[in-house]
């Protein structure tokens, strides 16, 4: 039995041509193919001259996946899908392997091989898709083993099924939300056989246009947000990001939590009690020991009440990490599904953390959070999954190979 | 009775300031106003260098409300409200006063009066703020007579009523996401005495640094969308949006449909399919007559089996107005909330048409399409809305006065 619904002749097609050899070379030789291919070669042909931005690509191959080290892109959507029943290591190797090329060619501004809306293809705008392995991926493959440990729980939670778990991760980024909604469609498509929608999230950070890349952006409670954050190149992001050996080698783990604000509360509160949560000034991003963004924060300072001028109970405080190989890595992405009747937003942060270790490095940071931190009067973890993000590929590889294969 | 559920002191405040004169004298001198300047002042002294897309300013004041000629922002945000009983003319003044200084202020890169996170004020970023009035708001000034009339039924529509009607329409748009969602959260708060949420419509456009404002932009559909537009600037886009007379002088009408796309169904069609339903290519937009998106499709011209090559029922057939001050503003944004666990999008297109006349522009145009339209088989209007759009305002004046005052 199939686990796919699409007609046989078309789920021939997809799996002939990626497996290779004699079936791919039948399956080339089919309509719905090469009718496909005429209409890339017509897009590419009435590709209009795209600006810079439109054209820019990411690369997609390399030791470690693209999307995380990735100067942050405008937009983020994250998908979690859950299995259907009976998808088994094969199916999955064929899964990721058919996931891989559509990301291969979508990354470079190509479209997918049955990409039926090839002009949305061709402004990649720094398109990145990343994947990730939840515990039900492993179990399905017989690895339970090797499966990410789920996250203690926290005092602080509220999780809510609808935003948690997760057995794959897909996350795409782009400049821009047109692409972004193009590369998402074909991906879900093309995983649908194997695995059902469990939810997507949509998140937006600050314009290029309006904050260039890689400086700090706000959210929206106003707040620079990922000041502290360990810079891509460096020995410290290597040490703090990159998993060094086994399987997982050259890839990482997500921790992807859904933090609701209660931004009518925080509008509530004045600005002195707001940055003496956070411990930071909200305009320039400065400690409140200092007096620009990078100033590194006085935690002995204390005030003319004698008290510390960064609070023991403040963010900042409770959030710090000494060493700095073992920072996790935030790149996080605002989110807002609309009002209440009487205005209240549905809004607040998409924190996405990577690190190698997520026992070593995002647990201990976040029971500190959880048990003592004045920005709890306003933020609720409302979701929370766990995902092992494995290494690159080569050119002739595939996401998921050193596990799958 | 008030209508405010904000405290005696705070509402004293806001209302105060703009009624102007010795309650205003009075009222400045209050705690809660000066401790929002200073923080307003402490924001501006710490505003990071923006770029220039976030210092970019479109004005607010003229003889016609901004974000209509405007050039398409990237993001628009379209807010419907249901008026709170007891809210009558007096009342209605007060609110569009109150929200008139908002708008005013946000699209100059200044924090609102009671701006509670003033940082995220200072990036304006081409942010428009556009009020139409729905016919509930005519009826609440005693006014019933100017309302716009409602649209006909049309045989293709679907509507769902909480995406349609509506007293009061907010028009939020801008270059920056995070901008928009605070101006949004502003204007919503400050209507929260007068009004409740019925309704709000998020929608996106490519980005400037994709496709340049102005230039064509592609739909979810791959279609190339708002190739005949009226030009601002030109006589007949004045006679075909403005309206020359009576309270609405220098006004308009939106119509507003939410059209959701059978994306499903679109990609399982061929190109060939497509083209012949819509009239034109999908990769150079142009008419299946011509070679560039610009040219004029020759609707005479007949193909070798005798038939004409654009259809009789072609869309853009259908859709010809040949009078260019007849035609109507299309100012359309993509939508997309969201996948069902079968992964079909739901999605498509905010369509907002803008004209001087809602009778003799957008129904017969609508009646055409809904009578006959290829592209019918793929769209479903699912929300519609029609507002009557005030004309601009001078820096003493505020949207609206010419119905309310």
């Amino acid at each position: 039995m199939s686990e796919s619904g699409l007609p046989a002749g078309r789920r021939l097609t997809r799996r002939g041509l990626l497996a290779g050899g004699a079936v791919a070379a039948a399956a080339a030789a089919c309509a719905p193919v090469s009718a496909v291919q005429e209409a890339a070669g017509r897009a590419s042909a009435g590709r209009q001259t795209p600006l810079p931005g439109g054209a820019a690509v990411e690369p997609f191959h390399g030791v470690h996946q693209a999307g995380i080290a990735t100067s942050p892109q405008t937009f983020a959507v994250f998908a979690g899908f859950d299995l259907r029943p009976g998808t088994d290591r094969a199916a999955l190797a064929r899964l990721m392997r058919l996931l891989t090329d559509d990301a291969r060619r979508l990354t470079r501004g190509e479209p997918a091989l049955a990409d039926t809306d090839a002009e949305l293809a061709l402004l990649p705008a720094r398109l990145t898709v990343t994947f990730g392995f939840g515990p039900g991926l492993f179990e399905a493959a017989g690895a339970g083993h090797l499966a990410p440990r789920p996250l203690p729980a926290f005092k602080v939670d509220a999780l809510q099924p609808r935003w948690s778990g997760g057995d794959l991760l897909v996350q795409v980024c782009a400049d821009d939300r047109v692409t972004l909604a193009h590369a998402l469609r074909v991906l879900v498509r093309d995983a649908r056989s194997f695995a059902t929608v469990r939810w997507t999230q949509q998140g937006f950070r600050q314009s290029p246009q309006v904050r260039a890349p890689g400086t700090t952006q706000r959210n929206l409670m106003g707040q620079l947000d990922g000041t502290v954050n360990p810079r891509p190149g460096s020995p410290d992001f290597d040490r703090a990001v990159w998993v060094r050996d086994g399987w997982l080698r050259g890839g990482t783990t997500l921790v992807l939590r859904r933090i609701r604000m209660d931004l009518e509360k925080w509008d509530a509160a004045d600005r002195a009690a707001k940055e003496f949560s956070v411990g930071r000034r909200l305009d320039t991003g400065a400690p409140l020991t200092g007096r620009a963004e990078a100033d590194e924060p006085d935690f002995a300072a204390v005030g003319p009440s004698g008290l510390p001028v960064i609070s023991e109970y403040a963010h900042i405080r409770r959030a710090r990490v000494t060493d700095p190989g073992m920072r996790i890595l935030r790149r996080a992405y605002n989110y807002e599904d609309g009002l209440s009747p009487e205005g209240r937003p549905d809004a607040g942060l998409l924190f996405a953390s990577y690190q190698a270790d997520v026992e070593r490095q995002f647990v201990p940071i976040q029971r500190r959070l959880a048990e003592v931190d004045l920005l709890n009067q306003w933020i609720t973890p409302i979701g929370s999954a766990v995902f092992a993000v494995p290494p690159g590929c080569a050119p002739d590889g595939w996401i998921g190979e050193t596990l799958l294969s």
